[in-house]
């Protein structure tokens, strides 16, 4: 008798992850989604085995659930159908907060084990209509795992990673992952919107090059997922943006008071970080989407 | 007889420029640089058509002079030069900033014209090795004329800048260009030297995506020429620089306060700003490296 994956949210993600597991070990693959058009969609593409409208049917049959909702969603989810869990089963989530995450888990009953993941891919598109199959494809897979993460199941995801394509498992703190996601890349986002919202957009528009558009290229985001991913990763990102304006406005009192001593030497810092950074970047072979790197 | 173009300067712009210059009406080409190795080569890959040491000579004979110097260079090499040039020359210069140079140009005598240029183009690298034909293919060209600037010259400029393959030629005061430039260039290198001085540039390594490269990759700056073009335009990028901290402060305190009706409303703003600017920028055709378009 093969063990059951329950995908909860059939989106972009959701449906890459379903395309992914095809063939991995001895499971089959149920979709859940609220969406009546999107299960039937990720049946006639074959991309589960079976769809369940009811969550807690689906549930009762889950060894592994991957939770692919927004933030909030996955809380919510969770505090809602905590009695519903199959006992033993594993639960995880793809989400790229992990404090609030964790932290809502602790509903969960003893029964269940959870283990926080987010498998670092993406595109700029949402719903299953843009999932791919090769999307985790030389991604990094962070895991928080904690003393209620049973040691099998920390094994089996390890070995989920590998099925799926990701280049290696990073395993660190809640604390340590929303660090790093919020200057790794809420922090880019951040700094997209705020370019933007400058009155000189649209009066300057056809002048911008390159670095404009490298930087603002993320600044079309998906308002309720940002929202949300912003405001429960406050505590890191807040100091991190801190930390930018500080260094902005340490450039900008060194250029408005024509300090070129104390401007050279900045720069000077500053290339040579990111000189150093493109070499090693170079040497470990990353290139790519968000936080990919080739398969090794 | 044919006319003169001096070069001065012949680095990845003045050789680039050179380059693009061959076959233009009936000038030949004369190129200045401090630099004995740099005239051989521009000599033996026949990038001009002779080459001058002393600029005293050089300017002598130039009906149209280029300064292709850092910025302090240009203002520097007027003023040594004020009594050298040519009666009756045109001088224009390719410089990122155009309020310092258009001050600097003032102790010119009044039998020059002065045009002050800004062909929006280059690459990361720097050198006349790295001079490119095609440089200036789809760029605007912004020039700042003024009533100093004799209206035959300006015409020769406006030719001269569809020889060299530029999109369009956009005139317009050195405060506007200056204004322009701040937003969408000189703040861009400010945001990517600043998060590159985060101390968690290499902690956090080998996570960061697309969404980093985009925004930090011109950290890898020429130090003393953006020390130059940040410092001589200093009251326009100064103002860029507290609109962004101001804008990054207020996401960050809502994002610290967990106010997600303003970050909703915000970021529905910027997002739709960006969407709004990618829409007339598909319908221009805008494209490709630094301030280019395709050629229309």
């Amino acid at each position: 008798m093969s063990r059951h994956i329950v995908i909860v949210g059939l989106g972009l993600i959701g449906g890459s992850m379903a395309k992914a597991l095809h063939g991995f070990e001895d499971f089959d693959l149920i979709g859940v989604d609220v969406s009546e058009p999107t299960l039937r969609y990720a049946l006639e593409q074959d991309i589960v085995d079976r769809v369940e409208p009811d969550p807690v049917k689906a549930l009762a049959e889950g060894d592994l659930v991957f939770l692919c909702l927004h933030p909030q969603g996955i809380v919510d989810f969770m505090a809602q159908h905590r009695d519903h869990f199959k006992p033993g089963a594993m639960v995880t989530d793809v989400c790229g907060v992990k404090g609030a995450i964790l932290e809502g888990a602790k509903v969960l009953p003893d029964t269940v084990s959870f283990v926080g993941g987010h498998p670092m891919a993406g595109t700029e598109f949402s719903g299953i209509q843009h999932a791919l199959v090769n999307m985790f494809h030389g991604a990094h897979y962070i895991l928080t795992p904690n003393d209620r993460s049973r040691p099998e199941h920390v094994e089996l995801m390890e070995r989920l990673a590998v099925h799926i394509g990701c280049a290696n498992i990073v395993k660190t703190t809640p604390e340590n992952h929303d660090a790093i996601i919020a200057y790794t890349s809420q922090m880019m986002h951040v700094i997209a919107v705020a370019v933007c919202d400058d009155p000189s957009l649209f009066q300057y528009q056809g002048f911008e090059g390159d670095s404009f558009r490298g930087c603002t290229r993320v600044a079309a985001l998906d308002v309720p997922l940002w929202t949300q991913l912003f405001t429960m990763n406050s505590k890191a990102l807040g100091s991190a943006l801190e930390e930018l304006e500080g260094n902005i406005r340490t450039y900008r009192q060194a250029i408005e008071a024509g300090d070129t001593t104390t401007l050279v030497e900045k720069l000077s810092y500053s290339a040579a970080r990111k000189r150093k950074m493109n070499r090693l970047e170079l040497e470990s072979g990353a290139v790519g989407r968000e936080g990919k790197k080739p398969k090794v």
